[in-house]
């Protein structure tokens, strides 16, 4: 009757699962949260299906056009394949069979950084814009890429894997790992460089004034800053949007970030770049998700 | 009659000019060379429609579809100015208004490193594939990218600035003016590394035997293999094409730049992506201009 889609969106965290019934402006009608099931890819898509049917239910809604899914990890749609270590270990996964077997409503599968950019282009801090790179950074760091309206994927799906950068001539052991800017800039680099426990108490520890804590959070962000110049010269977005666990301390980061932004990245790129805070947090992806349902189904 | 379009190419740098009419075939029918004009655009739009007439009257064609002019720096369609500090200052300059003034065809332009991934998609080490980076490695750094079969321009056509990559926290005065990846792997850092007077020399040197000179292209190839793992880490491409003044050297360059490649790239992207040295030389911009002006008059 009025012209308004409605589609169910699913953000397949490592922990979590997040639901949601959605309309095509933005709307959510109803929405749930579950931890995420172990055992494999069999399982999700039936904790998948369960927790869109709740979210339905919910709503009060009938009929919906599809489901977008978003998944922590790669997800490359000529095959179907899913690859999201934290969830199913380190193969590849039949992620779109599994979902269309269990699901009665088309599907569209995206990684997850994809649904974060897409999100925050959407109805976030990037709203309008065409060259938008979206940073989560936590325990991880990755990267969310629309360069002239699209989404990059790169030719295996692996495209946005920043948390490799290299950025520090003199290489240390762990970089092998989980890659040097990762290393180096994630929250446990925070941890690390601070002596405490994680990246949250380093934050809490600086916010009460505790000087090792906020040199930890300085040379974090001087870190931080270098990775996201290399985005901006290569890339030269309108704007990186910055997500994440350790992004909830915005605040103390994103000076400093600038800075280091400015100092390293190519002048002009540099200068028309803005780097904002997400405005949909932990949505930004569920958001993403029917964002790309609604656009893809 | 036989399908054939025929176009003029123009691959205007920043010390010579080429002129080129080519078919849709990519038969090169005639060719000339020049030293770059100096004095403004104006100077430079004549000079280009000169030798886009001396091409043209040497193929004895009657007919072409229109002219492909690549600059050395950047180009934004939407204004129709170009930026191209070796040739005219600082300021941008309407290059597109100047052209047509001269021409009587219809002109495309582009910059320089997107005409180069171009003709290497086209008929060089890229041909067929969607996902491509050249990487031009001579006295400065920049790549022209393709991504998902999509030319990477930028908000403000400065994309592949490259050369700005952040990879060394400990920041030298020069990366200020050049970028660290430039200060770091172009020819330059070759010559001041190995004592010899330019990167030629040295690459001569080392070809000789001499260990100095070894060491100092064991040393840049290191910092050139860092950068490609950027650009890996972050797109995800099939291939990198390396081209440009130093990879005339590419026998001394090739495998030392993959090794530190695999060390530092996302290990899924790095074991993905080739690395070869450009197929068209001296002629990937032209034959690019070619391609472009084909592709979108």
């Amino acid at each position: 009757m009025s012209g308004v889609e409605l589609v169910i969106a699913i953000d397949l965290g490592g922990t979590k699962l997040a639901a949601a019934v959605v309309d095509s402006g933005g709307r959510v009608l109803a929405r749930n949260k579950r931890a995420s099931a172990r055992g494999g890819v069999g399982e999700s898509a039936k904790q998948i299906a369960e927790a869109a049917g709740v979210a339905l239910r919910d709503s009060g809604v009938e009929e919906i056009r599809g489901v977008g899914v978003i998944v922590p990890g790669i997800y490359r749609a000529e095959t179907g394949m899913a690859w999201a270590p934290n969830l199913w270990g380190h193969e590849e996964v039949l992620l779109r069979d599994e979902l269309e077997r269990r699901l009665e409503w088309p599907v569209v599968i995206e990684s997850d950084r994809a649904g974060y950019v897409t999100g925050e282009r959407w109805l976030g801090a990037a709203r309008g814009l065409d060259d938008v790179v979206f940073l989560a950074v936590g325990t991880g760091i990755g990267a969310g890429i629309v360069s002239g309206g699209k989404l990059i994927g790169g030719s295996g799906g692996v495209a946005g894997a920043a948390g490799w950068f290299a950025l520090n001539r003199e290489r240390r052991d762990i970089y092998a790992q989980i890659g040097c800017w990762e290393a180096e800039a994630a929250g446990p680099a925070l941890a690390r460089r601070s002596g405490y426990a994680s990246g949250e108490l380093a934050i809490e520890a600086a916010r009460a004034g505790n000087a090792e804590a906020l040199r930890a959070i300085g040379e974090t962000a001087c870190y931080m800053g270098m990775g996201i110049a290399n985005i901006v010269s290569l890339l030269n977005p309108q704007m990186v949007v910055l997500g994440g666990g350790l992004m909830q301390a915005a605040d103390l980061f994103l000076e400093p970030i600038r800075r280091a932004m400015l100092e390293w990245a190519q002048p002009v790129a540099a200068r028309q770049v803005r780097i904002e805070k997400t405005e949909l947090g932990e949505d930004a992806g569920l958001l993403g998700a029917a964002r790309l349902a609604l656009d893809n189904i």
